[in-house]
C-alpha cells in the first residue's frame, strides 16, 4: 500500500521546474543538441523503466482509478510501445523534414542563396495529463513522448485523479533521464490547479498539450492565447463521435450493431474521449429491445473521480430533460450512475446543442432519421469529432459516398463498420479533429506525427559547412531522408549510422 | 488612368462571399475533390493571367504605392513564380503526407486495423493582404496560392493601401477561375475594416492568414481565438531581424558591412518585414562615418500610406526619446520622413522594449557591445524574429557557434554574412519565427511548406477500397510518395500519371 501524500506544488517550485526546463535547452547546448540516437535511447530507457515496473504501477493505479489491473497492465504496455515507436521515428529522421536548396544563379525570382531547412525543438513543453488513461495520456503518455522525441524538456501537470500513480511514474521517468545523462530539467512533475495555471503562463514554456474536459481546456487555451506572447495550445477537449447506420446496414446487421454500439458506449465505463455519443438509425429500426437488452447486460463500474461522476449525472439530467428525448434503456448499477441510452428524432439533434455535446460517461443518444436527406443534413450539423463511424452495406455505395464526404470534414478519423473506441498507435493514426474535439484541428495527439506540434522550422542561409547541423550538411552523415533541390532522396541505407550531432 | 472607385464591402456581400466559399467545398464535392493535376492547372492559369497583364498591373500599383514599376514588374514575376512552384508541389503530391498502415494481427498494443492517413483541405480560408507587397503578399500572393494549393476556397480582405490594384488582380484571378471551371465561391475579394472583422468571425471560415501590423494582427488573432469555435490564425506581425557582427568581422569588413546594412535597412524605404532593426557592433568599431555616409547617399522615397508614415514618425520619436539613445545619422528627404540611424549600448536594448520592437520604415538602431558575453546575452534577449544575420570571420568559430545556437531559437531564418531582406521562394524557405514575428511559430507564410497551414489530417479506418480517395488506395494510381507500413516509398516514376481523383 502506497500511502504517499501528494501536495500541491508551490509557485516557487513551479518556477524552478520551468527554469530548469529552460536550462535543459539553453543555447540548444543540451537535450536539443543530443545526437538523434541518444534521444531515441532516452525514450527507450523510459519505456524499459516503466515495463520493469508495470505490475506495481498497474496495482497502484488501480487503487486510484478502479480501472482494473488487467486493463492497466495493458495500458502500460501501450504506453511503452508508444515510447518505442517514437524512438524508431527519431531514428528514422524524416520527422526533421530536412529540405536543402543549393544556391541558384538563375535570373529573376528563381535566383536564391544556399537554403537549408529543418525542424528544431520548440523549447520547454507543458503537458496536462488526462484522468481516464493514467498511463497512455498521463505523465509518460503520448504528449510527453512526442515532446521528448522532438527534443523538448517537459513539465507535466499531474491529473488529480491519480496523483500517486503520477508521482511514481515521474520518479521512474526521472530515474531513466538520470541514467541516460539527460540534463537537469528535462522532465518534471507538478501538482495542483494553481500550478497548472502558472505553467501555461510561464514565459519559458513554448507550447502546451492538454487532454481533458472542455471547460478546463477552454480555460487553459484562453490563458495560452492571451499571454503577452501567445503559445500554441494543443487541447483535446470533448468529442461526440457520431455513428451513422444506413437503412441497409440496420436491416442486415441490426442486433450486431446494437450490441457493438453498447459495448463501445460503455467500454471503460464510457470514459473514453472516443465514446460514441450519437447513433443515427433509420426510423422504425426495430432495435429498441436489442439495445435495451445490451444495456442491461453491462456490468456497473464506478466513475473515475467524484467530479466526473457529478458531471455525468448533470449531463444525463440535461439530456433527459431535452424536448423530444425519451429514455430508451437503463441498467441501474449499485452506485446509482448507471448506463443510459436515450432516443430522439435526428432533426432534433441540431436544434438542441446539448445532444451533440460530449456527456463523459456511459450514456448515448439514438437519433432516428426519416430518410437519407435527413441523415446527410444531420451529419453536416454534428460538431467536430475525434472519430466518426459509418455502418453500411456494399449496396449502399451512393449513400456511403455522400456520408463519407460529409463526415471526413467533421472528424479526424473515419471508421467503416466499426466503432470509434480503440485508438491504435501507428504511423497512420490521427487523433484530432475540428473544434470542439480539439483546439488545433491540423494536429494529432497520438502517433508519430504528434511530434510536429513541438517543432519549429528554421532555415539556414549560406551558413558554412562546419557550422551547419549534421542533419542539413551535404554529406548527410545521419543518412536522413531529405528533399534536395526539389527532389526527394530516401534515407541512405536501411539503418542510420551512428549520428554524431543532430 | 484607372478611376475605379472602390467602396467597402457591405455585411451582406461579405456574408455571400463566405457562403459561396463554403459552397465551393460542400461535401468536398467541388474544389477539394478536383484531381491534383486540375488543382495545379488552376494555379498555373492564375499565374498566366497575371503574367499576361504584368505591365498594366505594375503601372496601376505604382499609382497607388509609388514603389516604382521596375520593382513592381519584378514583384508580379515573383508572385507568378510562386504560383507555379506551388503548382509543382501539388503535382509532386508529397504535401498530402500519405501514410498507410495495413492491418496487423500482432498481439497487444501493436495490433491495429487498416489505417490510411492523408491531409485534406481545411475549408474556406480568409487572407488579409499586406500593404508593402501589392502582389507577392496581397490578393494573389503566397497565402492565396498556398490555400488554393491545399484545395481551399479563399476570401481575400484587400489592403486599403492599393484597393484598385487589389480589385484588378481579383478580376484576373476570377477570370482564371472561371476559365478553369472552378466552382463559384472559389475566390472572392472584400474591402474595408468591418468586412475584415466579419470574415474572421464568420463560422464558415476555417483558418485565416495575415501579414501586417502588430496591432491589426493582434486584434484579428484575438477575434479568431475567441470565436465560439476558435480557428487557426497565421499572422505575420512585426519583426526586428537583428544583425550580429563579431569583432573580427567588424575589423575585417567594417565599411562593407556598414554599406550593406544601410542598403538592407532602406531597401523598399525600410518597409519590409525583414528590415534589420538592430545592428550589434563591438564598441569602438569606428564605423560611425561609414554608416552616416551610407545613410546620406540613400535617395528619399515616399511611404506607402499616410498611416504607415504617421506610424514611422511616432516610432522614431519614441526611439530618439529613449534613455541612452543618440542619433547617428540622418538624411533629410523632401517629405520629412528621412532614413534615421540611432546608436545605443547593447545592454540597453533589453532594458527598453521599444528598441527591439519593429519600427516600420527606414530606421534602425546600432547596439554597441563591450565583449562577447554581452553580445550573447543581448542576442538571447532579443524577441522572436523572421530572420537574423551573423557576420563573422573564419577564425570566429567558437563565438559563431554560440551565436548561431542562440539565434536559431529566436529567428525563423539564420543568415551568414548577409542581410535579412530578400526572401527567396524555394522549397527550403521558412518565413516565420517566434512571437511577435508571427502568431504561429511552427508555420511559414512563404514557400511550399506554407500549404500545411491549410490542411487537416484524416485517417480512414477499414474503408473499402472503392470508397477510398485515390491518394490512399493501395494501387497508388497517383504515383505519390507515401509511407507504407513504416517504410517510405518514393514517388513512382518521374512524373505523376494523369490523376482521376485526389
Amino acid at each position: 500500500m502506497d500511502d504517499t501524500v501528494i501536495t500541491e506544488t508551490s509557485p516557487a517550485d513551479v518556477e524552478s521546474c520551468c527554469r530548469a526546463a529552460a536550462g535543459a535547452c539553453a543555447e540548444l547546448a543540451d537535450l536539443a543538441a543530443w545526437p538523434l540516437a541518444r534521444r531515441a535511447g532516452l525514450l527507450r530507457a523510459v519505456a524499459a523503466m516503466l515495463d520493469a515496473n508495470a505490475s506495481d504501477l498497474a496495482s497502484l493505479a488501480d487503487t486510484e482509478t478502479a480501472l482494473g489491473s488487467g486493463r492497466l497492465v495493458g495500458e502500460v504496455a501501450r504506453t511503452t510501445w508508444q515510447l518505442r515507436l517514437l524512438a524508431d521515428v527519431v531514428d528514422d529522421g524524416a520527422f526533421l523534414e530536412v529540405i536543402i536548396d543549393h544556391p541558384s544563379a538563375a535570373e529573376g525570382p528563381q535566383a536564391h542563396p544556399d537554403l537549408r531547412r529543418m525542424l528544431l525543438p520548440i523549447g520547454p513543453v507543458a503537458v496536462y495529463a488526462a484522468s481516464n488513461f493514467p498511463f497512455a495520456f498521463s505523465v509518460a503518455g503520448g504528449d510527453t513522448a512526442a515532446a521528448l522525441a522532438a527534443g523538448c524538456p517537459v513539465v507535466v501537470k499531474a491529473h488529480p485523479g491519480h496523483p500517486r500513480t503520477s508521482q511514481r511514474t515521474a520518479e521512474l521517468v526521472l530515474a531513466a533521464c538520470r541514467d541516460a545523462g539527460a540534463p537537469e530539467g528535462t522532465f518534471s512533475l507538478v501538482h495542483g490547479f494553481e500550478a497548472g495555471r502558472l505553467v501555461v503562463t510561464d514565459q519559458r514554456i513554448r507550447a502546451a498539450a492538454f487532454t481533458g474536459s472542455p471547460r478546463g481546456g477552454q480555460a487553459l487555451f484562453d490563458l495560452a492565447s492571451s499571454r503577452p506572447d501567445p503559445i500554441p495550445f494543443y487541447g483535446e477537449l470533448g468529442s461526440i463521435n457520431p455513428v451513422y447506420v444506413t437503412p441497409a446496414a440496420a436491416a442486415a446487421r441490426g442486433s450486431e450493431i446494437a450490441a457493438g454500439f453498447v459495448t463501445s458506449v460503455t467500454l471503460g465505463n464510457g470514459q473514453f474521449c472516443t465514446k460514441p455519443g450519437l447513433l443515427f438509425l433509420p426510423s422504425g429500426h426495430g432495435l429498441d429491445d436489442a439495445l435495451a437488452e445490451a444495456v442491461r447486460r453491462v456490468p456497473s463500474a464506478p466513475m473515475l473521480t467524484p467530479d466526473i461522476s457529478d458531471g455525468f449525472r448533470s449531463g444525463i439530467e440535461e439530456i433527459a430533460g431535452t424536448d423530444g428525448v425519451r429514455l430508451l434503456a437503463a441498467a441501474d448499477g449499485p452506485d446509482g450512475r448507471p448506463p443510459r441510452l436515450y432516443v430522439t428524432a435526428a432533426a432534433d439533434v441540431a436544434r438542441h446543442p446539448r445532444l451533440s455535446r460530449e456527456c463523459f460517461g456511459p450514456s448515448s443518444v439514438v437519433a432516428e432519421y426519416r430518410d437519407e436527406e435527413e441523415l446527410i443534413e444531420a451529419a453536416a450539423a454534428v460538431p467536430g469529432s475525434l472519430a466518426a463511424a459509418v455502418h453500411a452495406e456494399p449496396g449502399d455505395e451512393k449513400l456511403s459516398r455522400r456520408l463519407l464526404a460529409t463526415v471526413r470534414t467533421r472528424a479526424g478519423r473515419v471508421i467503416w463498420n466499426g466503432w470509434p473506441t480503440g485508438v491504435a498507435v501507428t504511423w497512420a493514426m490521427h487523433h484530432g479533429g475540428p473544434w470542439p474535439a480539439t483546439t488545433a484541428s491540423i494536429h494529432t495527439s497520438v502517433g508519430p506525427t504528434a511530434i510536429r506540434r513541438f517543432q519549429v522550422p528554421v532555415t539556414f542561409q549560406g551558413i558554412p559547412a562546419p557550422l551547419l547541423p549534421d542533419a542539413v550538411a551535404d554529406d548527410n552523415v545521419l543518412g536522413l531522408p531529405r528533399r534536395v533541390d526539389g527532389q526527394f532522396q530516401p534515407a541512405r541505407g536501411t539503418a542510420n549510422p551512428a549520428p554524431t550531432n543532430a
